[in-house]
């Protein structure tokens, strides 16, 4: 450890004089500054820009033309997941770890020690980090990792967050992102999704009503009719004015709270979607789409008037698949991300892959696509490569892959590589598709879809079938037989949490040991 | 302007060059450290640092011995002052005009556009800056001026807010720490109080329960059993890191919530109180002291341990004098800040003087007392002048007068200075002493009191009678009504605030010219 440390010190030098004056007369290539803008439970067909090989009802629905822009000028990811859920997809995204390798594998309740499992009559909670994420050692029920941002801060980058951070409890260290190594927070705390997204109702925080999930620090925006969204971007470029006056290399984390429930219309958009033909909720959650978007664009317009877009990377991601549980949502339930089955909270394709856009001028091509999968976990080393970062100092042991070789050359393809998902946690209290108790492999383009408490497992050939329709486990037992140890195997190595049977106290075996 | 706006500019990058590698090989003596550690609602006497030429009964009931060690190891001010209330004190140091001059004259409600003054059969409120400072131009019913940390920041201070912001309402960019110029914000918002001081109580932010007043940021606190004057403290130092490692210059404002109501016991102190025979109130109020006292010896602890004692500066102040309206304070009411008249809210000497220490290392000598007058405007100045900002870009024309002269030289003595209060607010229901609808103006050992209602003056000499009980107007005619006229003259500069009487919608006549 000592002498990683030793470096990661040698590496922070460096950084930090590529913005202070340097001596040396040969040119120094300054850091990019990089932007993350993070969407809550968007859906990989909520936009205009279309992530398949066709353009799908939804594709025609929404209007993201910042998202257009976006890809047109960077890469799009065809392949790229998430987890079935916030919390862990967040805790991967700032750790590096798989989600069964971190064990927060739920979204985490913003107060101490509850978890958010529903209940089941046979089976109890698996033994899950239900506080979330701390940066300090020895917090009962958080796993303990260093925080990316943490990395970056000490490169010499000028750390922002502004948004949803929920990557730990309050009472708990990993509740405030000003642990997580960012230098400056805006309304990001513990909770999962803000309690109104409206300036009239102050973003929650109406006396004597607000809950644990009003909006912090942004009192100046109360009343002022600015939706949540145009509030949070209005905030985060006024922060980038400060790294950008220094000409310090900027790390920006915009993890905007829309399009989470609950749903609400962003008037600057919504009578267009109802003109549609939409329902309410549909309209509703259509503006907020389309206002996020805004956001997007607004942040690429202050990157060219400040004239630093040809030295910024900005990544765009969802940390799940869309809702689609209806209500909140309209129409029938599950039937939000067709042709992808299910959506939030599923194993399935719907509620893991995600919208994925990355644009690093000078290494992406413009308007190229990749079709390789990666998974949330990969943005740790990826930004640390980014930010010239190559040894670090965290106590963890990184699961993701940089994604910086795909940028370079988008043909390559690794169908070795295998991807997991594990959530031994009851979402729902009523079953949904691919909900409550499941995992999943992904190799090449097969996925193994297991379920915790039966130890029943089917088997899909994404490359055909996308929707997950036609389950091939009976025609292909050796396959699932390969996949379920595979899967097996990598959960035993990362030691992740199982349900545990209520009857007996024990956990569930393994995938491919049987189900209860 | 122009001229101004490019000399502060270039003020800018000779501040900035000190911390950055600096070709010039001339030694660069380093900018100082400012700390502003700012107390709310402090009375003259709640601490065992004695202000006056003797000990009083109060000084022996509290223990301080922080304080004390700063002002053994620093100058001690025993004329200082501030306003009655707190918005107004509050403006007056970052803006450095006079509250008549701002026009924020009464403490601001969290909510915008509603008065905090209370009814009167009489008169109406006056026109004053209900919203608070702006440091925006153009919103409704605030004072627009620069902020001295947008000043500090500009010259390359690190500039960190810890605890009470109270600057501007809900609703207008002066609630927010970010918009003065803060880079880190922590706790600060709209509010004027904690809704708690217990982190049983998540310091307010119980679900459903919240009001206004729920302190913002410190989640991960919340059940923890730590005071919320120690987690400020906490959250302060941790801040406190990044400009230290980067060898840049900081400034820290920690502005304690305490010794506001509502009064609550820290634990930690409070037993020996109790032991003492306190009664529950005065037990809770003198533990919040000493708790308070404990957070500015783990400031000066923590600059040692980090070897920047030698080249920082503690401020030590109070914004208001001690609350002397009972309940919520025991025993009788008006009688806390004793042998001084009165308290919080009045113009007597128990309402606006202040304990004041400054510890400038290589400056001050150690153990130095001053007995020159200086005013809470006198802080921006100061500042600047400590920040080595000679000339500097502010919209507002400033009041306040350096003190850094009286810290090389304690025994100057300016008797020709007239400091000015106006407070043209009712602020309780009953009027007590010195308390709605009055002026005052101190110059020299005189201090005339004047009632903007009945027209009536009284006049003190503050040398033999700080406690304001011999009216010796009748005897000086003369004197009052020169001080009178000083005081009608630098309002009417000011174009100070006067309650209007509501039979006539006119104003109140300036002092010197009769009352209703």
């Amino acid at each position: 450890m000592n002498i990683k440390r030793f470096l990661v010190h040698g590496i922070c030098c460096i950084s930090i004089s590529s913005y202070a004056q340097f001596k040396d007369p040969r040119p120094v290539k300054p850091l990019p500054n990089i932007i993350v803008f993070l969407v809550d439970d968007m859906g990989w067909e909520d936009t205009s820009v279309p992530f398949w090989n066709q353009l799908t009802v939804l594709n025609k629905r929404y209007r993201t033309p910042n998202m257009e822009r976006l890809a047109s000028e960077g890469m799009k990811f065809t392949n790229a997941y998430a987890t079935p859920v916030c919390t862990p997809s967040r805790v991967s995204m700032i750790t590096g770890m798989n989600a069964a390798h971190h064990g927060v594998t739920n979204w985490t309740s913003p107060r101490k020690d509850i978890p958010a499992d529903a209940p089941d009559d046979e089976l109890g909670a698996a033994p899950w980090m239900i506080n979330g994420l701390s940066p300090v050692q020895g917090i009962a029920n958080t796993v303990y990792a260093t925080p990316l941002p943490s990395l970056l801060k000490a490169a010499g980058y000028y750390t922002i967050h502004a948004g949803k951070a929920h990557w730990g409890a309050m009472g708990t260290p990993g509740a405030n992102p000003y642990n997580m190594g960012f230098l400056v927070n805006i309304a990001g705390h513990a909770a999962g999704h803000p309690q109104s997204y409206l300036s009239e109702e102050n973003y929650g925080n109406m006396p004597g009503k607000a809950t644990a999930q009003a909006v912090p620090d942004l009192e100046e925006y109360y009343g002022s009719g600015i939706f949540l969204t145009e509030a949070l971007t209005r905030e985060a470029l006024k922060a980038l004015e400060e790294p950008i006056r220094r000409h310090q290399p900027f790390y920006l984390y915009l993890a905007h709270y829309a399009v989470h429930a609950p749903l609400q219309a962003d008037k600057n958009y919504y009578q267009r979607y109802l003109a549609m033909g939409l329902d309410t909720a549909e309209a509703q959650y259509a503006s907020m789409i389309e206002g996020m978007d805004k956001s997007l664009g607004e942040v690429m317009d202050y990157l060219h008037t400040q004239k630093i877009d040809g030295n910024t990377i900005i990544m765009f991601m969802s940390d799940n698949g869309g809702l689609s549980l209806a209500p909140p949502r309209g129409g029938r339930p599950h039937t939000q991300n067709l042709p992808l089955r299910a959506g939030k909270g599923s194993v399935y394709e719907g509620g893991i892959r995600e919208p994925m856009l990355v644009k690093w001028p000078g290494v992406t091509q413009a308007g190229s696509v990749t079709d390789q999968p990666i998974i949330i976990e990969d943005y740790f080393p990826a930004i640390l490569e980014m930010a010239g970062i190559k040894l670090y100092d965290a106590v963890q042991t990184v699961d993701g892959k940089s994604f910086v070789p795909l940028l370079k050359q988008p043909a390559r393809v690794d169908s070795t590589r295998s991807f997991v998902w594990h959530y031994p946690n009851k979402w729902i209290p009523d079953d949904g598709p691919g909900i409550n108790y499941k995992s999943a492999l992904r190799q090449g383009r097969w996925k193994v879809v297991y379920d915790q408490r039966s130890g029943a497992a089917e088997l899909y050939d994404l490359q055909t079938d996308i929707g997950e329709q036609k389950d091939l486990a009976r025609r292909e037992p050796q396959k699932v037989k390969a996949l379920l140890a595979l899967l097996s195997q990598q959960l035993q190595q990362w030691h992740a949490p199982m349900p545990v049977i209520k009857a007996t106290g024990k956990p569930l075996p393994w995938p491919g040991a049987g189900g209860l």
